[in-house]
């Protein structure tokens, strides 16, 4: 049953109970303006390659590989209740509507059958017990599905939608008197992506070439009716994750219309203080997760507007955004001490920073210079809507922060910026000092260098964070390291097989997962699209 | 996906491929007839009365029966993140489509959920592990479903049809970071019967009112757009059980129109050759179960069709299907030898003769006793349609048959009818005897008392064999008898808690199961449906 229009009205008011809404005025219109940027899906049927089987190995990645066993004839001529098991590869990574239709070969259909589909982004999640199940997060997002047949002789369609490469098919209940066999099946891949494809310098390496089209593919897969984070695992519309995707889209599908409605989406959805919501659904009604708050992506909100109106001009959307730029900043200036620092315990109630997935990482110096970055971003955005007297006091409060970061956080003796009370040595916190400024590059460079060689220095957990360390290398000057870098990383993955880049990659533990169950990890995952911004935007460091 | 209508033409030729179709001039118009006549089915939304638990007791039927635990607010008011697993209890056997709606109730659904659900007819469905699975009939039968809910707040419904009074809830994952609720549960329920009360006697023992309400949910349950045999398990119309259906619809429901419908359908279906099929199917297209050829149904055809005339008085249906009636009976007596004696080798080929589910029986003495008692049914209907003339030699073979069987089948030592090579010595052999008037009624009761007490005897399997035992006993003069048999056999079904009657039930076993696992038994089935026509036809007998 779909809801109605009324589920808007429910949301606003709502809302709107117990405060005043500060964008009581434009929140209608930014959701209207957002359903309107709502773009079509593109359908591709696609068709499994062929059969392949399951390969226990200590060099692949998680332990197994598969190899080509036989062609699909060797399914689609033969009783399946002979076949019984089969793994079917359609060799790249879809996101879309599964579909088979069995053909009765003898006799006639006088019982249902059951028969479990098992889909999986990687070759372990085929070879994985799924229970007893350890993991975190929903049991129910393994993408395995028991149906029962109760008509052969038809197109059957899981109505789910599922995000895979490979599929497992067992046979778990059928009737001695007739027999069948599969005869067909597809996948309707969807996407809001078109294909394109992204020219490269003929100058490019391989490696750069293999790492750019899965980049694209990572993108593409992503691409929804929002930019989602995962299109197998979560499936909805993060911040962090938005602006990784649109400086990605920015050089790659274009598809700018898509980031619009995204920026639309999460103003239309913020709270009624102001401060935007970290993740937004968009089914059955769009609405934000529930007091979900991340002070890291509501000010890179701010940058990504700034890079959506430098792509496209359109200042009409900045504009209409901008009450959702200073309520940003507003909402983190609250932090800031006397002394211009970053203080998480200024303001009671749980403060959320996320900048990376990895245990014991310290935020202190990260968000002292996303603070930073998102102040003189958000002021340049400024300056492009000539709004700059709004807000003219943020450059200052910016130099003043970047000014106590260097007498606070800079440990001058190591050459590193430190964080917290343990004076934690991340790479993170070279990074954000880097991106702020508050470094030079000169200072960035030895203070990467440095932590590069520091055997306990927290080191980056998942792409998200790979991606700022890449751009904090470039802006630091250390171009050839930064390359070495991508092509080590996300060609690490390329190297393992990966059709599209992964939600957590460690290259020291390929099991590693921020949910307890490797399998349940995203292997398609937009915070790990960001090659091809690289690749395109810095052609003189990726493509020579 | 729905096929057209070119699935029928396709039947058409393919049915006259290899042989003239001796039905060519009547099956389109058969088939139209069937489609004209099916019912429009009655919905009634049902909810369950309240939670139960199981109990394991000996004394129950199967080892399990079900106690009430709690209402059903225990469940809609608490989180089923708390509560994981419930039973409800829809209070009686119910056909239809099973609906829910879960509700959240602790900020916002970020993952789906992974739902068991399994349905059952009895308790011990609920307590015995489906798998592994011995049995030898489909596994999909059973009624176990695992759900993926992508979307809360919305009513969801399993797609395949079930067949229940209970259902087991199982939570398999979710999310740590929502909650919910069952805020509802339904299940719409479809039959083609209307609810009536048949009235009884005020003398009518409440033991007989209890197996008449019972009788009625059975048929009920059984009446759909053909009479199934039973609606968890084969769900498709076979003659055997049409005939004991269309028996009990004419002393209670009355639909003559789905009696109509089911013999046009099976003749539209039929051999090319003349041969009605045992079994048929309604989708996608009506088609018949593969060579399902059952000489003792094909010939129980022509006895449905005379009772559907004395019912209606509808003549144009019986004159319509006489090419039916006659190709059984000739299909029948190619198997008659010299000595009018059945003969099961007499043709090549198989012969499949059903009477009962019980190993071992031998069919020789129902097959003739049935081939007289059809002889002459059929012979009554070509007097009612004036057609006597055409087959005017059945009365003669019928009355040979007669004397054959008394010559060659009757031990009068031991004064009873024996069968087969060894003697076998059981109970249809008398009822068929009976029924077919080779033994006088005082004959029959004698032989019937004589069998009763030969621990040896070959007692019936199933209902469908004790329906033909207690009219052998009617017309044997066996009343009192008959009623005791009737309260004790099924009257033992209602005792151990039946709402419906079984396919199977054998009081010295319980877990008796021709499939060889007792969980895929049918518990509401229709050739167990027929007390109430006795009661009805007999109120003298029954109701005294």
């Amino acid at each position: 049953m779909k809801k109605t229009g009324i589920s808007l009205l429910f949301i606003i008011l709502s809302l709107s109970l117990f405060a005043q809404d500060v964008y009581q005025a434009e929140r209608a219109s930014w959701l209207e303006k957002a359903e309107q940027a709502k773009p079509a899906l593109m359908e591709t049927i696609c068709k499994p390659l062929y059969l392949v089987r399951s390969v226990q190995d200590p060099d692949a990645f998680q332990g197994w590989r598969t190899e080509k066993s036989e062609e699909m004839d060797a399914l689609y001529n033969i009783s399946f209740k002979e076949k019984k098991e089969v793994i079917a590869d359609f060799g790249k990574h879809i996101t879309g509507y599964y579909s088979f239709f069995l053909k009765t070969t003898y006799r006639t259909q006088d019982a249902p059958l059951r028969i479990k589909f098992t889909f999986a982004e990687v070759p372990a999640e085929l070879n994985t017990p799924f229970d007893p199940y350890p993991g975190t997060l929903s049991r129910a997002w393994l993408q395995d599905e028991i149906v029962t047949i109760t008509q052969v002789d038809q197109e059957i369609t899981i109505p789910r939608r599922l995000s895979f490469r490979y599929v497992k098919i067992e046979l778990l209940g059928y009737s001695p008197d007739f027999d069948f066999r599969f005869a067909d099946m597809t996948c309707k891949a969807v996407s809001s992506a078109q294909d394109i494809q992204v020219p490269l310098a003929a100058t490019a390496s391989e490696e750069i070439k293999e790492i750019n089209r899965v980049s694209l593919e990572t993108l593409k897969e992503c691409m929804q009716t929002v930019y989602e984070d995962g299109p197998k695992r979560d499936m909805r519309l993060w911040i962090g994750d938005l602006y990784l995707e649109s400086l990605a889209n920015t050089y790659s599908f274009k598809n700018h219309d898509l980031t619009k409605r995204c920026l639309y989406l999460l103003a239309g959805l913020a709270s009624t203080d102001g401060r935007l919501h970290a993740n937004v659904f968009e089914n059955p009604e769009p609405h934000p997760q529930y007091e979900s708050h991340c002070l890291d992506y509501s000010l890179l909100y701010n940058v990504t507007l700034l890079e959506y109106l430098k792509a496209t001009g359109d200042k009409e959307t900045a504009e209409d955004l901008w009450p959702v730029v200073t309520n940003q900043v507003k909402e983190a200036l609250g932090f800031v001490n006397d002394k211009y620092m970053f203080d998480p315990y200024k303001k009671e109630g749980f403060l959320w920073l996320f900048f990376d997935w990895r245990d014991g990482l310290d935020r202190n110096v990260a968000i002292q210079g996303l603070m930073v970055y998102a102040l003189n971003s958000s002021y340049e955005l400024a300056k492009m809507l000539g709004k700059e007297k709004e807000v003219k006091e943020w450059p200052e409060i910016a130099k003043k922060m970047a000014k106590a970061a260097r007498s606070e956080l800079y440990d001058s003796k190591q050459g590193v910026f430190v964080s917290g009370p343990d004076n934690q040595v991340s790479y993170l916190s070279q990074v954000w000092m880097i991106l702020s400024g508050v470094a030079s590059p000169a200072e960035g460079k030895k203070a990467l260098n440095t932590v590069f060689w520091m055997p306990d220095a927290v080191y980056p957990g998942a792409p998200y964070a790979y991606h700022y360390l890449i751009e904090a290398m470039i802006k630091a000057g250390m171009n050839d390291q930064a390359k070495e870098y991508l092509v080590t990383y996300w060609g690490g993955m390329v190297k393992k097989g990966a059709d599209t880049f992964w939600e957590v990659y460690d290259p020291n533990n390929e099991y590693l997962s921020p949910y307890n169950f490797f399998p349940v990890n995203s292997y398609c995952h937009a915070w790990s699209c960001t090659p091809v911004y690289f690749i395109q935007k810095y052609p003189e460091i990726f493509q020579q």
